[in-house]
């Protein structure tokens, strides 16, 4: 019933849409942290070239749990 | 000339995308109330699953008129 | 080394999706301004029809660089 | 001593000025909920018509005592 | 898969503690609403009697599903 | 060149307009302060009595002079 | 079905009232900018002169087509 | 009718609880101030010592009544 | 005279009160991290379980120094 | 163990450096009031003269103890 | 007495200092902009090259005259 | 193209000025963290100690880089 949390803030890019950035950034992090659990998002920007968007960006709060599993 | 809102809160969610959890919000509160008229993004987050995306979930306002048609 | 970059406001639209809401305000804004840099999406709404969306709305800071080329 | 409130959000409009504006979203939901006690301003907008406002519309949060009278 | 929720903000009050602040509005709401599911603090306040505090006001935001059980 | 300021919060009030309720919060703190020079508008709200507006009650910021005249 | 928006700053100002500061504002800004659609209030403040107000100062958005009429 | 009002910010504190370093401010402040009326919590911090809470420290916006008694 | 802080934000939580779940989170952190100096609660919220508080969770920023002892 | 706190706020202003506006709003206060403690900046503007930088304006919140010494 | 501003939104930049950063912005607008009156600092950020600060980045809000001179 | 980044949160700190309070944090996050790569202020504050500036301190969100060199 006591549970912990740790948040960690993290930036995720995509050429082609908002969902990608958000699951690259995710699976950036899930490589050295186990337990990821929730993801809030915090920012959505990005690179303009050529009069377009060249990169999305997507900054995400992201938490994972501090249990022993 | 003297038109009405009211606004209440929303949270939608796809395993897809955010478009998606958008509609749905907005698709089950079109059956208990008429004359929704616009949506207003408050906050993207999602549940993490085995290192990817679970599920987005968006919170809205939604407003819709108090006038008689 | 002494860059200078002005902001500017700009809503885009699209019945499809955030992403085509974005990219439409950065294509009419690179019609009357050069050298545009980057974005930042202040703000996602838009209109519901018949209880579901009738269009994204998305606003937009695009910054553009006032250094000569 | 343990009374409880619930707010809701609520949006009124006049051509005239912004009390009128608050007094008619207040009107409006007197027609349905008693007890209304307070209201609070979260944002001022409107039409712009021909060059000059052509209805100011006001956002109201509005509080209301859930205790039996 | 595809949960939805609504939020309503609340008010609950107490003489006492914020604790109980918390749960008497909680209380009240679950008399008229099933299945809620969760709260988050908008703002501490009170009144001040007789200079010490003669009552805690604390205001929440309760979210509850809007799915068929 | 070098004026130094101070800023209070003060909360006036009207039965009648936004900007009644401003000028009687200026004129209270303008009989214990000299100097006041600015104010800037933090919160409208008010009682509802009746189904209407009872009372505006516009809290402020208002800045005043510590330089000597 | 794509329209797009701009939106700038500007502050109006009056000796009388909130609204009518808006209107001088959005005078103003009609002179060099056809097609302005909407408003919304950022900040009401003003001078204070002899211990009442001397001026309201209101800062708007103000959004404006950029579609070809 | 006209009630004017003054807000101060205060931070009190306690090693034990969130309230009792809301009564301590409070009753702090009452030394020097009539007619203390409300309080809003702006923030709840507090010093670490030895890997536990050493102090609760709140700051909150008193507001007291400027009107003869 | 030249001390550095690194901060993190963490969750913990309690079925009791809002004290314990800050001293959960903090004991939790102060396993693997020395040196812990001050917290800051950034959000109050909870689990509703059969309509009362069935779980406090209190994120909180939690500052540590990094210089060596 | 139970100190208590007070925070006003305040604008100083320098020709030259935001670090010597801060300084002359802490040496104005420090004339009448004692054990101020620490400072917070909210917001660094300031007036523009013939197109550069007249005066910075530097407004802080500055906390000092209500202990006895 | 009927002052109207625009604002527009510039960011400068100094390998220096915040101060000179300011100042950049300021000039660059002023070569195309009279009557430029005030800013304020929205944003100080900057690139980080080999360990240190490369780039200090400050962005403005610069208000400027309407009024016919 | 699809680069990610990790943002912590860091607070510096200088007798003499906000920019060395800058460098300072960064240059103590490079003894661990290669790859910085912009930093943000978060906030500008500082201790006081005989009427004047004792310490700045400056809060800010740094970013590197989690690609392989």
């Amino acid at each position: 019933m006591d549970h912990a949390y740790k948040t960690i803030e993290l930036t995720g890019s995509s050429t082609e849409t908002v969902e990608d950035a958000i699951n690259q950034a995710i699976a950036r992090s899930n490589e050295t942290i186990d337990k990821l659990r929730w993801f809030e998002v915090e920012q959505i920007r990005g690179h303009i070239e050529n009069g377009s968007v060249g990169l999305f960006q997507v900054t995400l709060k992201v938490g994972f749990s501090l249990d022993e599993s």
